[in-house]
């Protein structure tokens, strides 16, 4: 199993580190962040604020680099990579994807890179707030472009398995636009509500109950990982936002001149069902031969299927799509 | 202590028949669901589908009358008790106070009515969905106007108090305002976002994760029942929609133009931590004597101010404010 080098010890990558070392791979990590590092290496972890020499640790021994930072401190990241580690194996796990790939194209150049994104996490951030079991059958977006190398991209397929986690396989603009319809979008509703609901005032606090409580729930994330990831994908997330605005404004329309909102509400009701449908239905397995010649095209089909990888053998991507 | 005579026995008045029982109160209800009567009858209630006859039983007894009918039913029932219990004690359980109170007073001007609004629920709905427990701990608004007989309110707010709640006292429009903001707005803003999400197909789906969950969760919510309250409330609805579409242009115009997001993000962020402040305040006492010429204001100052009463002797109010 190859070894696994994580830079940023936050909640991601805490976890990764903790899921890597668990699943019996040699670990070792680096963070800007003081606290992490401490906490990491209190555990036991091999841990340092040297990022430089982590890099050149994962150089010489080709390990895979997994940049676990804030999306607005992945630039600076990325130039260290490319003079410390300029040619290792490389994956992130950031909320938007598209950002990232061009600045790794421009950054390291020479690194072989596939971006990543597991679905999972918590309002607390930290070290402390990690686990080893965050990822335990979590999505974990793997992408795959025109150009991906198949054998790096098994890598990191094979990392996110390896924490528990199974494998969705995107292009990064397919990743990037529909993590703004249900990742970034809900961060920007629940930012909504909860300024509207406070400025009701005492009275309005005291009868919240749970519609507000889970609707708001997302505002308390620390506002810069909120930020990082909303403006970070400003292109797929403005059209999502208009489509949103253009359906609250539907009902504000429709309040005030027939007072019905009954088309509004099935919409909605039927999203609700579909996402209970989708989680419901019955899975049909699916295989993708690694090394034909369409390879890429198939991972991605089962991707945009809704489908997920669970296993990976030698050759073969095994799969199910419901 | 007085006896309950409750209408409609879904969800919320399945629930108070319940408690109320389990209070020691002599109970009985009604509905035109059969089967939600036959499950009542089924587990030991005095339950019948016959409306008319329970509410004579209620005459007889001066029993206090507890409507639990959906919004939409409302006006039919206040036409059954201006027939067949014109002077009762007379309350209701629905999540609009203002359009209750006029309809009371045109169809049961006799009755002493006091509206109330219980702030417990849950996505499902019928007899089988409640329990005795689903009032534990919840906000139970009662409304006091100014012309609201403080006897009839100390009845209606005892009842509450013996099932588990605690009384918020407000008026109707106070009332309509703040459940505007919290309850009704996050409908509307789940259907939105559950919408957008299913927009985005299986890909979409697929990847949806806590906060999308937690976003879309009461858009599962029978449609007829979130368009009974939000087209209910039609008039407090409409200036909290607008504060909402206005917040979310504002988003949409600063990420199309700076591309920063932060007086937005930050905005929920302090509302979620609002939310969490009025939830760990410590609390300080307060008492409202209910012979007292000012004890309407009184009342109503304590439930502005987001307090609450937790005990009620013969004239006193004891409560809490945070």
């Amino acid at each position: 199993m190859r070894d696994v080098c994580v830079i940023g010890l936050g909640l991601i990558g805490g976890s990764v580190l903790r899921a890597a070392a668990a699943a019996g791979r040699r670990v070792w990590g680096a963070t800007t962040a003081e606290a992490d590092a401490e906490a990491a290496v209190v555990e036991g972890f091999d841990a340092s604020t040297d990022v430089a020499a982590a890099l050149r640790t994962a150089a010489e021994r080709d390990a895979l680099v997994v940049l676990a930072v804030p999306l607005t401190a992945i630039e600076e990241v990325l130039r260290t990579v490319g003079e410390c580690a300029p040619s290792c194996l490389l994956t992130d796990v950031t909320s938007v994807k598209t950002g990232v790939l061009t600045a790794a194209r421009a950054f390291a150049p020479n690194a072989r890179f596939v971006g990543g994104h597991p679905m999972a996490g918590t309002a607390e951030s930290g070290w402390r707030a990690g686990g080893a079991t965050l990822f335990d059958g979590a999505a974990w977006v793997v992408c795959v472009e025109d150009d991906t190398d198949l054998a790096a991209w098994a890598e990191v397929a094979r990392l996110a398995l390896d924490v528990g986690a199974h494998v969705v396989p995107l292009t990064a603009s397919t990743h990037d636009e529909a993590v703004a319809r249900i990742s970034h979008l809900p961060h920007l509703l629940a930012a909504v509500l909860a300024a509207v609901g406070a400025d009701g005032g005492p009275v309005a606090m005291a009868l919240a109950a749970g519609s507000y409580t889970d609707g708001t729930r997302v505002a308390a994330t620390r506002p810069e990982l909120v930020r990082a990831m909303t403006e970070g994908n400003r292109e797929a997330l403005l059209p999502v936002l208009d489509e949103a605005l253009g359906r609250l404004g539907a009902m504000r329309g429709s309040l005030a001149s027939t007072g019905g909102l009954a088309v509004s509400i099935n919409s909605g009701h039927e999203g609700a069902r579909a996402l209970a449908e989708a989680r419901q239905a019955t899975p049909s397995g699916v295989r993708v031969t690694l090394s034909a010649p369409d390879a890429r095209d198939g991972l991605r089909a089962l991707g945009e299927r809704g489908g997920r990888i669970t296993s990976l053998t030698a050759d073969t991507a095994i799969g199910e799509v419901r």
